[in-house]
């Protein structure tokens, strides 16, 4: 129903190879097994549970991945008008050949068994990769990750850092950041050393970027030595019980190494701003962080003049702070744009994020998109929808309302939708 | 000239009959009996008088009705671009056989004449009904209304509880507070009681709701019966001059109070959030209004936890509290997103508002819209714009970009209008 | 591309004749003498800036004119997606006969010789009027401007304040204002005698408006006299290294003072709300100012209620006030929207600030556009891009979804895009 030239920009773009540059998949075992790893994805049970599915029903552990399907189904009717549910219904289509528009009672089953078949295909993760015209995914990895027996320019690696910035009062996080690096942190001197050991241990495995997600009330500055010393004498003693002012002078100071490392190691620093965790505690797994619009880039302005060198693709959550991410790419050299998280990755939302991206940073200083993808049969379905959106945007404010050649539109959507992608983050 | 797909979904919106879940109708005397009525709604008074027209000329206690809308019509020309003016146009035109699309000096007199007469019918309210295609309308209820001499399946009580929770430190409302309730409020236990009374008066009356209006300040916290009772004890001596943590800390008891009987009764508790009163004291009746935008639903993140029983139809005053009313709805079992209040309800604003609720929230949690009405005659053509807008939305986002059949939309539009209030309020 | 019906309401309202009400033209030199005018634009420098190109290459004084073009030639190839590359070729094609879409190696060189020949020309700046079909234009005159030189009905006087309202306390502010009024400002009672010689020398010379720009945490109050006695000595004192609390006193009470001249003078204040300045304090010339989105017209509560006669003409820079800024129109007789300014004045930024607008406030109290162009031939390009969006909104919203005639649409849009300049700034 679309127009013909918006089709002709979409089939353009959906020619074009794509690295995805920001997943969770799990490179040891990248693909899905069972229906439950597409319909377990929290985006189905989240929103079955905000319909009216008992957590217990669905979190239930002694269920049977075919079992859990079904109760998903039986939940899953009242969603069938989100995007989410697109995904789901596209994903089906696309690798397993269903031919209808919505999962129920009377179809969920002969699906499970059928493409079960199809994924138990040893072959089935580099499947999906093709068919979905990928050529590599960006990773999530732990800090302690070994980042070994997987093809790291397929799985690139990607340091996160949210453990060392938000939980290091964590005894549990200490120990595994001393086992990782074979460093005692007992000083911010060995605290430092240790975090200098994990960025030479991505790098030297191909890492392409540090990334973190961060709370709307987080607004980074520089600590001086002896401050972050007293802080983490404290937060050695008292852990997550120390003094609030402790906790965020060492978060600080850990967040501002890692700058300081990504211009040593020249990594791109992803910054995802503007979550609240644990917001809905009783929630189910993955479905329980929301957030405050009230975040501002300003925040991070010491943070974006400290560092020129150092480029930081930002996400932001909330949809209004979108303007000021634009802005602040157009004027700092070192912001770049990227992608559409979370829930601001709907397709009005999309539209209008992109729109204003496109006319107002320069061309080159914008990534389109990325999955968030926990499974590989994600990245597909997800990337469609913002090819579509993105073919919209150039018809209708391009070559509509500016006159922009066809071809131009093209070009510039595939920049934005796959040349950034390889040019911020060093991909040859 | 809109395309014939959004007209074939807009005609099959607008057959569908309707369930309007908030006014502020008067059941004893819901309709118009002249134009004044019409025109002495605050969008026309305040409109006119923010382009120009003084307030002693608009509210002079001494003129006629037709004196009134004589001076108003004088005044009005500079706001027939507003979509509020396209209401009272198509309310002449839909009730009054009125053909123009501008009332002016030329016309004005006529039309008073021609649709008092019709006003005076007896059954004009429920031929007004009828011609509007609606079954029945919510009220607004103060805490004492008797609930006395009309049809409750028709006009639908509900309880409105700003007084008890914003300004139980006026003496007037206490004493209306005891006068409806016979209890004397001497104590917590005893304001409790009071409370209680007006659940029990109100779900024996077919109330179907409690009500609230709160501004973005408020942020509400359990309070202990030791600091209530202390907080009590200051209002009731001290008034509307009690310290400042002593009204919060009733305000917040009451408010936290109400949450509970509407657990215990079964009430959806409506939300409007984000109104500051009295802005422009100066301003025409019920046009001095205004708000802050910075607000956020974080501020409700412990009631929403503690009230997992109690289903929260939330309104946001401001548009940009949109993405996190519809994020929290997809996350909170018991937050449905509820209509466009007042400043975001205007076309642009409710397309892009819309647009962005029926992608992301469960179909089932989402009441469309409700009019606001304080008379009969506004519910029709709020609810026409509203059916335009949402046959635009369904037209462009789904039977367009997402390929969905028109009767698949068709059947969304009408749960979205109908079918939730139903089932949100327990409507058989 | 885009359809009849926008193109004819759109060739309408370009053959309306325009007057700008904000610029920051330099009515003795108007016009641009060669295409380094037109591309020292910050929009070009801060973009090809962010885009990668050194500070240093930028602004290095010891190059020529026509060097620099062709230098910044060389970086602004990853922005010419933005809007303001797209003004850039509008001038190049509409005043120098370009023909391309992008000025690059192969064609600038020719380009920049054969316009600056047609710049020499005498009566250049009353051509490019001529040819932007543009009446007159409004100035940003420092507040000792002497205001001499030029024909005042062209070029019309605005008395802009940021110096007087936020830097009086840097010694050369004073001694500028001291010079310009031949008051000695040692008292409050000589600084109020100082400003007002100001307003009588602007009014004067046919000055139309007062204008100030102001940060996101600016949030004026009175101040009584001897409380901006005892600041006003402070700060004589010890300068803008007085105690916070000093200076802002004083920056309230001289604000409120100009709210009072403007009173007294009958003259509109322009208030343009929200910027930071010097977030990038590294940037290039003009490209160091950004800001932070959490600002609400709520600040301005107390000033719109104390003067009811002055009018308040308010630009916001982010679009999330837009809302805000709306309503308080809607309701404050002394609000009028002003134009889309600076980060807001893009495309889709515009389309949907400007359609809420359009739908909510009195037809009598929206000033549609100004150019903000500090060079004359930056007018019709940036007036172009409007009257395109403008009518891509009349044709949408009005025509289509409303069912307006085109000829009501165009009457519409003439009056936002010219009509209300006249009555707003009572230009004859
Ligand atoms: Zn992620
Ligand atoms: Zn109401
Ligand atoms: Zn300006």
């Amino acid at each position: 129903m679309t127009s013909e030239l918006r089709q002709r920009i979409y089939q353009q773009l959906a020619s074009v190879e794509l690295i995805d540059p920001h997943t969770h998949i799990n490179p040891l075992d990248a693909g899905s097994h069972t229906l439950v790893d597409i319909l377990g994805y929290h985006y189905y049970t989240e929103l079955a549970h905000s319909a009216g599915m008992p957590r217990e029903q669905i979190e239930d552990p002694a269920i049977s991945a075919k079992e859990k399907v079904g109760r998903l189904i039986e939940g899953i009717g009242p969603i069938d008008n989100t995007i989410q549910y697109s995904w789901l219904i596209d994903i089906c289509q696309r690798f397993f050949g269903f031919e209808g528009d919505r999962l129920d009672a009377s179809n969920w089953e002969a699906l499970f068994d059928s493409s079960e078949a199809q994924m138990a295909d040893a072959g089935w993760s580099d499947e999906v990769l093709r068919r979905s015209n990928v050529k590599s995914v960006f990773l999530t990895n732990d800090f302690d990750d070994p980042l070994a027996g997987f093809d790291t320019a397929k799985y690139v690696p990607c340091l996160r850092t949210d453990d060392l910035v938000f939980h290091l009062g964590k005894p549990e996080v200490r120990q595994r950041l001393e086992a990782a690096t074979k460093v005692s942190v007992g000083s911010w001197t060995e605290l430092r050393e240790a975090i200098g050991v994990l960025f030479e241990h991505f790098t030297t495995n191909n890492a392409r970027a540090c990334a973190i997600s961060i709370p709307p009330s987080f607004a980074p500055e520089p600590v001086s030595d002896g401050r972050v010393e007293t802080a983490l004498d404290a937060v050695l003693k008292d852990g997550v019980n120390s003094d609030e002012s402790h906790l965020r002078a060492l978060s600080h100071r850990i967040f501002w190494t890692l700058a300081e490392m990504c211009d040593q190691y020249e990594l791109p620093f992803d910054l995802m701003i503007g979550v609240n965790r644990g917001v809905y505690p009783t929630g189910v797994f993955q479905g329980q962080d929301l957030y405050d619009s009230r975040v501002s880039l300003i925040q991070y302005q010491q943070l974006l003049n400290a560092f020129p060198r150092v480029t930081f693709p930002i996400s932001v959550l909330a949809s209004v702070t979108n303007q000021e991410l634009a802005s602040y790419a157009w004027i700092f050299p070192n912001v770049v744009t990227n992608g559409h998280w979370w829930y601001s990755n709907t397709p009005s939302i999309i539209e209008r994020d992109a729109a204003h991206r496109l006319e107002a940073v320069p061309r080159t200083k914008q990534i389109g998109y990325y999955s968030d993808a926990y499974k590989l049969e994600f990245v597909a379905p997800k990337f469609d929808m913002y090819r579509k959106i993105l073919a919209k945007v150039l018809e209708q404010y391009y070559v509509i309302d500016r006159s922009w050649s066809e071809e131009r539109a093209v070009e510039f959507g595939t920049q934005v939708l796959r040349g950034n992608v390889e040019t911020t983050f060093k991909i040859s």
